[in-house]
């Protein structure tokens, strides 16, 4: 949903122009995960937002992980593969138990439909919160992982950061585990 | 991800062709209801069944209301035209207020994978208890709504005339509930 | 956990005494309700806070439906009871499917530890969305039921009304079915 | 809700004669955790269950980890405290970041009314899943944790073992993380 993403370890699984075509057929399927560092009762302390720069605009913005689930792939394995694709080998995350998300995620290709907003497609995205234990090293495009408190991630600066919208998603996801302030 | 479908209100938003090549790309976006009833402390007393017969096998099996996320079509769209599809114009669903599922149902091709499978496609499903309070009239390919006490919709036997083993569905929306014997 | 309360239908289940020395030994369990109203599909489109007087400070404060679980009472009992308590006979509440909560609301008599705040007790309550379809008569000590717009409900003047705290788990509330601003 | 319990690191918060005074009063407030190993999607592989003896019968059987929560004390500490006392100090649960149960337990001490029994008392708990991933030592009367595939842990003869009903709160948390057979 950003414009430019972390170049997929399984690349070519749709060339640029069937992804296109399917595009503007129906809803792609995604998975998100928010970044967490959690205390030992599992308060979230920390939230990790990643820095990107647009290809197309140049600015810099920040956003969660996030990816397409392929065609086969389980939404576990969809997941997975995202957070270490976007948070390097060493993140340890830990995986929810349950894939039911916190939230359903529409973005639409038309602005202002929901607060969400995707230039490139009809996206609908089930969103994780993610607790990392290990060392996080963001790849390629990504510039940097950021960790802030709840309260910094929540300020209107850092919300209106947030690529296609997410700053509502933030919120979301801070209400969801009671550190919204 | 049944055989046989009722046909949708607005045919012909993707054609056969079109649609065969989309299944083949990615995973496809559903949305699935079952019709329940309630007392007035919200506690299921019966669960609706459809009952279909197979276009392909002539077999005869249950299924829940289910049908695809158009491009463009909310998720609480989808769900409300497919309620209002199988059950007819007056059943009167109490959609949720949440667009969370309590399961996110995942379907695969190939038999085996999980609990449940599609041979047309990888369809992913956001499953929804929803009750119901006026009349249910099935249209078209379904022939009939059954109500079931939990106990006789938890049975061996009617879990097993649960297409693409939606059985394993059923006893998830039960234990949700509180309701799996 | 207003300190004026509506007076329980079955009073007397314990003294004020008992009552006292029991929450100065556990906490004690509590159901809320927070009244919507929702357009066909399920979405949120009014939110109703009571409107109350404090029999201590004279001030007028914005509450949820709230009450204690009795002994030997069931959650969802507790809950139809107190919501029919507090919105009158004829509200028509649908009570969700399963019982649990979007959120669990920790008071603590001590200010501070968490938003929330109870002078009297250490109070647990499991916080519930609930559709009502009928119309609402606030008894007794509750002046009016106010149904605002999420936008109006989320503004800070308007939070800051929500007695004990209650502002957060509004938020909380709004973010769960999708409709923070 | 065991007739046996481990000794609490912090006893004497209430004599047994406030406590049983408090018992007949009010429901009392409950946390219980189901101990799991997973695999690096989040799937559950394995649950882990207490053995143990009852006093009062002399029979063995199985459990969770369950504990009440203490005056003053916030859901999330009771729950870790309980962990670490039925499991001891080196399981490193992962804690949830969300204290929203998967279900709300309702044990009463009439037997009948739900399929949950206590005959101490009228006892709520918040039940959830935790992995857990280092070594588990079961204190005191806790005799041994097993740990078994959800297949095993859903037989028959397993779920009849488990304590006051829980076979069907078991069977509750395979449904909610998808592995019930």
């Amino acid at each position: 949903m950003s414009s430019v993403r972390t170049p997929d370890p399984n690349p070519g699984w749709l060339s640029d122009i069937a992804l296109d075509e399917t595009r503007s057929r129906v809803p792609i399927l995604y998975v998100e995960g928010i970044p967490v560092r959690v205390d030992a009762t599992g308060r979230v302390e920390h939230v990790g937002l990643l820095l990107r720069g647009s290809a197309t605009t140049g600015a810099m913005n920040r956003t969660f992980v996030s990816g397409r689930v392929m065609h086969g792939e389980s939404v576990r394995d969809a997941l997975l593969r995202n957070l270490e694709k976007d948070l390097g080998p060493t993140a340890f995350p830990q995986l929810p138990t349950t894939i039911v998300p916190f939230t359903v995620a529409e973005y639409f290709p038309l602005p202002g439909v929901t607060p969400l907003h995707d230039p490139r497609q009809h996206a609908v995205a089930l969103v994780h919160v993610v607790p990392v234990t290990g060392d996080c090293a963001p790849r390629q495009d990504a510039l940097e992982l950021t960790w802030l408190t709840p309260e910094d991630a929540a300020s209107p600066e850092m919300l209106a950061e947030l690529e296609g919208g997410r700053g509502s998603l933030l919120k979301q996801a801070l209400a969801h585990v009671g550190a919204l302030p």
